[in-house]
Formats: structure tokens, C-alpha cells, sequence
């Protein structure tokens, strides 16, 4: 069996479903997994479907055939994936290492269908961690006045190795606008509180002040605007007065953890689709 | 425009969903919700859609080509639901009153697109209540040894007002067999525990007892064996070593108020289909 | 047996809790639950004790002992609450039922150790619902202009029954400066959000618009500015991409009631203390 | 400063607190934690206390004097915890990695106040990983009719390394009641349900066969009864009729790391008393 993941948005229109699935059936696939939604407001249309193929279809066929007869007479954006080399994952870390040995004890446990062809740092301080885990490791100093050299690096460095997703896994600097135009929501950042609330620097001790009863953590797709992209994952902790801002951090690292990984998993599953700067999360 | 509601089971086969949006294509519906599901151990295929129509389509014939064109092709267990008449509802209750206030807020709110043509209770107290949100009230005493009179009272009643939908609010009587017999899948019972754990009488004593340290509700279809049905909803609330029997009984209260109302809510929507004494939930 | 609540704040020192407990302790006082909390950063003591007393005891002695002997010694902020008349609670209502329909009904259920000599509103859509529950329904419009009249009224209202506690269940007004310093920590809001994120009028617009994939209720005690007074309780609820700003309304709905009511019953209990626009509340 | 963490049980009496507190007091303790619980069914007083004191206080004196004046007078059993060494943990660990990742991760980042002398295992295969981590692993093979010599082998090597906690990180043995007996209230277990639901084996095919709407884990202390032990954590999970067995087994690993690291983390902060097969955890 082959196996495609078709990822859709369009201009809504009536007909839709039935041509796409009728184009499956016609090519003797089998829809294992279909959802839709639309945006009533835009009146966008999307949709993903998951279809199984016999060994001897000819996936790059059907690829053709559809642009032709649904494509581009529904005036769609859409993406069909093939089960190929698993993803391209790039991790940017600063001196914080939960979220590092996380993503890296799922890698080991085969848990993220994905390669890690590096790991990227502006400090020297994760260096060990990514040895023991057998993962080339990369200083790139970020410095003031400097920065551009160190895009560069980045940038240089992400090329050459065909980086599909870079992961920020608590990576402590601004990325600047070339490198989100040359990644456009294939950067995902782990934030450390339940945005929009507490944006920018030091949530934890903004969340303390407010005396919140509740903290979080949002994993989102990085745009220009500084912890405004689309958020692909959030959850929450239930914290009281008595915690301190340093039991706020510690409690906050299991939701970073787990936050950033599902906004992983969901992206490497393809399950998500950004419009109007929010995601759509096919479940 | 008209809408309907389809609901839909049958073995898995391949081309079903094409068929099935090409025929609402055919017919110049719009599909405004589908999602699937496929039993891949049992081979059964589910599937929920709405679709909306043209003032003018002939709902009765679109049903019935359905029926011929699709329905029988595909062996298929089916119903197609047009917006009319509200369920409906008939709650049963004993004398805990929580469960019924809520429901009863939730109704008076237009939050439940159902009538209440009755309460029935084995008791009297809560007869005021009924009275002051103007729903009669009919009150049949369930006594040892002469259940069967209840029994028969029961169906009458329900009868006579063609209930579609029956709710245990807390209602502390077994329903025999030939009232589930009458309304299968369609006897929607509130258990104060997180099923399977603490099925039967005083599940908060037992939570007590055994010390969880997080406590439950299950909304369930009623089925012959007690607290065994199939689960539509459940929810926790977390508790602790210093919480008394009392505090469980006062916390699960919440917990039973909406994991109920959630359940109502469901089924009405049309949202649940039960096999194999489980549910399948469209959301 | 009688029974009293203290509850105290005042500069940390050693040997408070010795003091206080000792204190109890010589006057037959059983402790039945203390804790205590220390805001280091403020050096700042807190502390919930209960206590049983025999029922000869003269719990007007004690009082004015503890005053001289712990309180004077401390430079404490304290009060001793005994068991007595329950609280008088007035709610203040707008167009929105269903936070009235949930507090009515815990009231009628004996959930709430209040008394409710009435329920003021803006609007006279929910005068039917007061009546039904045999609540005295007070209209005072508050029109542009005449903002003062209605002030004046509320506060004649309230005090000719010696209101304790003012409840704004979804209360569309903004309220007056005066009213707040007349009832200093004695106002609880429900606001549908998840504060400080969207602060303001509609919330659950914001929420849809910034794509959060979870939505919060705050229950605070109402200060002069807007939406930032000190947060007693809150609570959360997953949504999706496919919900409407409709659907989280109706979903806000269950999550305001349930954010509400347990913001009322802590302080029914004597278990929040405010400092510093925080809450501490004692569990 | 030196400080002390003060763990009591005893008959439930007047004036414990006070005296226990004016002790502190009266040896130039500071007060930084106190909490206490009574279990009014069987009368008996639960407290745990964290005091500083100056740096030339004699704990060993203050603790000989504790035992005359307060201990024996209550009938107490208690602990009197200094900051000392951390505790010695031993991990156990079979073929599933995620758990030992997670610890070793969380150990890694000095999240985990304990040294980690030995990770023991009946299988070879996650020796690499305690390589990796610099941690020494033991293969120590449990074979059908030789498990004597296992216990033999586990006892030797526990008490070689003085070993104070042992981790059952997803061990899939019986652990034998010698073993229990040596550890008593010292071995704790993650299982993989919501206990008591599916106790046993394989709780996400019985969960999956049920069709319940939440799973769980559950952090608990091994007794002789096999998942009967005092629970010190649980956590929950939603699911639905979608997910897979797989999809259970998958999403419960991020409950089953989370639910054991916090269980590890009370007992490790001396947070954990327990009594009657049920704990009293002090937050």
C-alpha cells in the first residue's frame, strides 16, 4: 500500500467533497481519513484527507491528474504528501535544556517520525547534551551589532542540510525576517504563557504579579509580530498563591514540554493548516 | 433552505464517501458538516453529514432515493434527520434536585432545543420545582414487589406524549428491561463515577475509601447491565486526602450537572451513534 | 459546640503561629484547620484558622482578648467570623439568564449559605425568573446622563437590607466608583475570559479572532479599574478551529456558571484574603 | 540557616499545634510551612512543619528533646528531615524507554534532588541509554522458578548503594513481598490507568474495549495487593472513538511520565504521609 496525505484550502464552493472523493474512488483509492472545515466568514474551504493507494499506483500520475481536474478548477492551494524521508528537523536551543532532553527522549523513543540533522545554538552550554545524544551540535553567537552574521550561519547552515522545521525550544532570541520568510510556518516557538496574555519577556513573573490562578504555555508558528503567530497548541497548570515565581517556572516546564511536543507531532502529522494568521487542526 | 442531518452505518467498503457527496451534489445540497469514522477491527464504516437544501427540494423523495441509490447498495443502518419538531424529553428524578434545576435553567435559557412535556419522580418532593417552572409533574411510586405498576404507568405516560428521549436525572431506581427495551439508546443516565471505576450504589464512598485523588462523572445510554452502557461524556474534577465523603458529594455535583447536560446535549444534536456498546461522537 | 473563623494578616515575625495557637489552645479551643501563608518578597503573614469552642464559651471575651493580647502585639488586620445569620447577597443582572438560573438553583439546593433579599437589574427581561424563585426584582435603568440616580438607588437598596455581598452575574454596567469603596472586596464579576487576555467587552470575539485553542472565565472582586481586580478563581475549556464565536459563547457559558459559583462559595466561607490586588485563598 | 522538615501522625488531641509550634518557638525556629489534617473517622492528626534555624542550632539536640517533651507525650510517629544528603533512587526499569528518558532528563536538569546510583533492569535493552546518561545499569534476568535469586540480586545491590526510593519506570514484574517489605512505602509505581479502573494488565485495550472517554495513570505506592497501593498522583487524558489502541498507548506515555515525575517529587520532598492505604499529600 502507498498512502498520500492531501492538505486543501479554496475558495468554498459547492461540489467540493464529492469531486475530491470521487477522484480518490476513480483512482481506486481508499479515504482513510477525511475531515473539512469551513471558514463561513472568508468563505475558505479546507479540507484533509488521508487515502490509500495499491503498491503499483503511480502517485506522481495522480499528483498531475488532480492539479488538472480539481486544482485548478476549484482555484485550490493544496498540498499532497507521500509517506517519503521522514522530516528535516532543525532544534535551536539558548542555555534552557528541559525542552531539549524532551524532544530528544522522544526522538530516542521514536516517537517523532523525523531526523535531526542539527542542533543550534548561541551558547556553548546544551554542547554535551547534543554529544550524548549523538546530534551535531552548532554555535552560532548572536551578538549585538552582530546579527547578521549570525543569519547567515543560520541560514547557511539550515540550506545545506535541507531543513524542513526548525523547532525554538526555548531558543532565547528574536529571529529576524529572513529567516521566517525563507521558513513561513515551518518555524514553531514554544511560548511560556497562555497567549495572547503575558507576551514578550518574563511571563512567569508578569502571571505572578497579576496573581493568576491559572498559567499555560503555547506552542505557535513564528511571524514577524513577536508572540503573535498561529497558535497550533496551549494547555494550562493550575497554580495558587502560595507558589512562588520560581515554582511557576518548574511547574511551567512540563506544560512547555508537552506543548511544544504536540505542536511538533501535529506539524510532522501534517495536521495543520495556517489561514488568516490561525491554524486549522485536523484531529 | 432546508438542512438535514444524515447519520450513517455500514460495513466498510470502499467509495462510500463519493457516493455519498456525489449524491447530496446530485440533489444541489451543500454539505456544511461531514466527518467519518471506520471500525478497522470490525470493518464498519460511520458517518455523520449535514447538508442544506434548497427551499423548494423534496426532502421525502430526496429520503427515498437515498434509500434505493445508496442506503440499500451499501447495506447501510441510516437515518436522515430534518430540522422539525424538537425532541421530546421526558426526565425521571427521585429527590436530589441539582441535576433538574440545571436542566431546567438550561431549558428556560432556550440552551436545549427539546420539550419537557413531563418529570416523573418515584417521590413527591421535588414536585415544587416542576410547578414553578411550569412542566407537569407526575408522580409514580415505585414499591417493592409491585414494580410492574410502575412499569406499565411509566409507558403510558411516555406514550402518550410520544417521548423521544428519557433522562435519569439522578433518578435512583433500576429501569427494567422492557422500558430500555422500549427506548434503546434513547435512556440517557447520569453515574456519579468515572466508569468503570465505582459502577453501582455509593460511588463517592468508595472513591473515599480507595483515596483517588481525582473523581468522576459518566453520561451513559442505559442498557440491561447496571452502569455498563455505552459512554457518551465523562469528566474529572481533582480532589485531595482532605476533602471529606461530603466534599466528593458536593464537588461531584458540578461534575454531574454538566457531564449530563453535555450528554443531552449530544444527543439531541444528533452527534452520537452506539455500536458495539460504544459511542461514536461526532463533534 | 461553637465554632469561629479567623483570619489574619500582618508583618512577618517569629512566633505567630505559636502565639495564636497557644492563645486557642488556653481557651479550650479546638483547631480543626489552620494554614498559613508568608508573601516573603512583602514580608507579609497570612493565616486561616478554624476552631471549636465549648459551647459555654464566651466567644465576645475571647475576641477582645485575642485583640489585646495577639492582635495589639502583632499589628495584625484580623477578623473572627462565628457561625451566624448566613450572608446577604444581592445579584446584579442584565439581559443574561443563565449565570442567574445556576446561582438560583444552587440557592434553592441549599449550596449557598446565603440569603438573597434581592436582585437588581438594568433591564426587566429576568423580572419572571426572580419570581419564580419568590426573589424580590428591583428595576433601576441606568440611562446615560442619570448614572448618579441609579447609583443612589443601588445604594439605598443595599443598604436598607444590609447587603454582605454583591454578585454581578453577567451585570453589563460599569460599576461606579462609590459602590466599590462602599463594598471594598465585597463585589465579585464573572468576566469570560481568561484574564489579563482579553480584558474589556467582548471577549469570546477576541478569542475567536486571535485563534486560542483554549477559552477561560475569571470570577475577581471588582476594583476601579476594569477587569484588574484580584482574581479568586478560574477555569478553562478546549475549543477548536470549527468553533463559531456562537459556539463559544454557549461553551462560555458552563465555564462562567461554574467560575462564579465557586468564586461565591470561597467567599461565603471565609477563605479569600486580598492583598496587594491578589487573592489568598485558603483551600 | 539549617532547616528541618517535621513529618507527625498521632491520636488526634487538643493542643498538639500549640505545643508543637511554641516548641519551634522556643528553640528559635522560624516557621516557613505548616499544614495539618485531621482524619476525624479514625481520630488521628496528621501534620507536616518546615522550620529554619539559626546555624549553630544542635537538630540532634533538638530532636532528642522533641522526642521527650512532644513526641512521647502524643504518642507521635514522626520524622524530623534535615537538608542532608539527597536520596539515593534506583530505577527499574524493562523494555519501555519514555519514562527513563523522562526521569534521567529531569535528573539532567536538576529538577531531581536524589543521585542515581543504579538503573536496574530484567532486559539488556535500555543499558545504552543508562550509558549515555553515565549511569551504571544492572541486567538482572527474571526467570520463571529462579525469581528468589532476582529478589536475592536486587536486595544485595539495593543495600550495597544504601538505596532510600526505588522507581518502577514501567517494570514489568511482580515486585515480591520481601522486596516490598525492605521498601516499605518506598517503591513507587506508575500504572497505566485510572485506578482502580483496569488494574491488571494491558488497561488501554480494557479502556479501549470499554469505550471511556478519559484515560489515565496513576502514581502509587507499592503494597502486597497488586495495584492496590496508597496513590499519590493521577492525571487524565481525553480521547475519543477515533483514537486506536495505539493512539491510547501513545498519548498515555506523556501521563505516564508526568504522573510519575510528580509522584517522585513529593515523596522526594518528604510531601507524603500515609495511613490506612491512602496518603495525605501536603502541598
Amino acid at each position: 500500500m502507498s498512502k498520500i496525505t492531501l492538505l486543501i484550502h479554496c475558495p468554498d464552493a459547492s461540489g467540493i467533497i464529492a469531486s475530491v472523493t470521487s477522484f480518490i474512488y476513480e483512482h481506486k483509492g481508499n479515504i482513510i481519513y477525511i475531515d473539512q472545515y469551513v471558514d463561513v466568514e472568508n468563505k475558505i474551504f479546507f479540507m484533509r484527507l488521508e487515502s490509500e493507494f495499491a503498491n503499483n499506483a503511480e502517485i506522481s500520475v495522480i499528483k498531475e491528474v488532480f492539479r488538472q481536474n480539481i486544482g485548478d478548477r476549484y482555484q485550490m492551494t493544496w498540498q499532497m504528501y507521500t509517506a517519503g524521508a521522514p522530516l528535516k528537523m532543525a532544534i535551536f536551543v539558548s542555555k534552557y535544556d528541559h525542552c531539549l532532553y524532551d524532544i530528544l527522549g522522544r526522538y530516542k523513543s521514536n516517537e517523532l517520525d523525523v531526523t535531526i540533522p542539527m542542533i543550534i545554538s548561541n551558547h556553548e552550554n546544551l554542547k554535551p547534551i547534543a554529544e550524548s545524544f549523538d546530534i551535531p551540535f552548532y554555535h552560532v553567537p548572536v551578538l549585538k551589532g552582530k546579527k547578521e552574521k549570525a543569519e547567515a550561519r543560520h541560514l547557511e547552515l539550515l540550506q545545506k542540510e535541507k531543513i524542513d522545521l526548525i523547532v525554538l525550544a526555548r531558543y532565547m532570541q528574536i529571529i529576524p525576517p529572513n529567516l521566517i520568510k525563507a521558513f513561513p510556518n515551518r518555524i514553531i516557538n514554544i511560548h511560556h504563557s497562555f497567549l495572547p496574555a503575558f507576551a514578550g519577556a518574563k511571563p512567569y513573573h508578569m502571571a505572578y504579579k497579576r496573581g493568576v490562578k491559572i498559567i499555560g504555555a503555547t506552542s505557535h508558528y513564528v511571524t514577524e509580530e513577536l508572540d503573535a503567530g498561529p497558535i497550533i497548541e496551549q494547555d494550562i497548570s493550575r497554580i495558587s498563591h502560595s507558589h512562588s515565581i520560581n515554582d511557576l517556572i518548574l511547574k511551567g516546564r512540563d506544560l512547555e514540554k508537552i506543548v511544544l511536543a504536540r505542536g511538533i507531532k501535529l506539524h510532522i502529522a501534517r495536521k495543520t493548516l495556517v489561514y488568516n494568521n490561525k491554524t486549522i487542526i485536523f484531529v
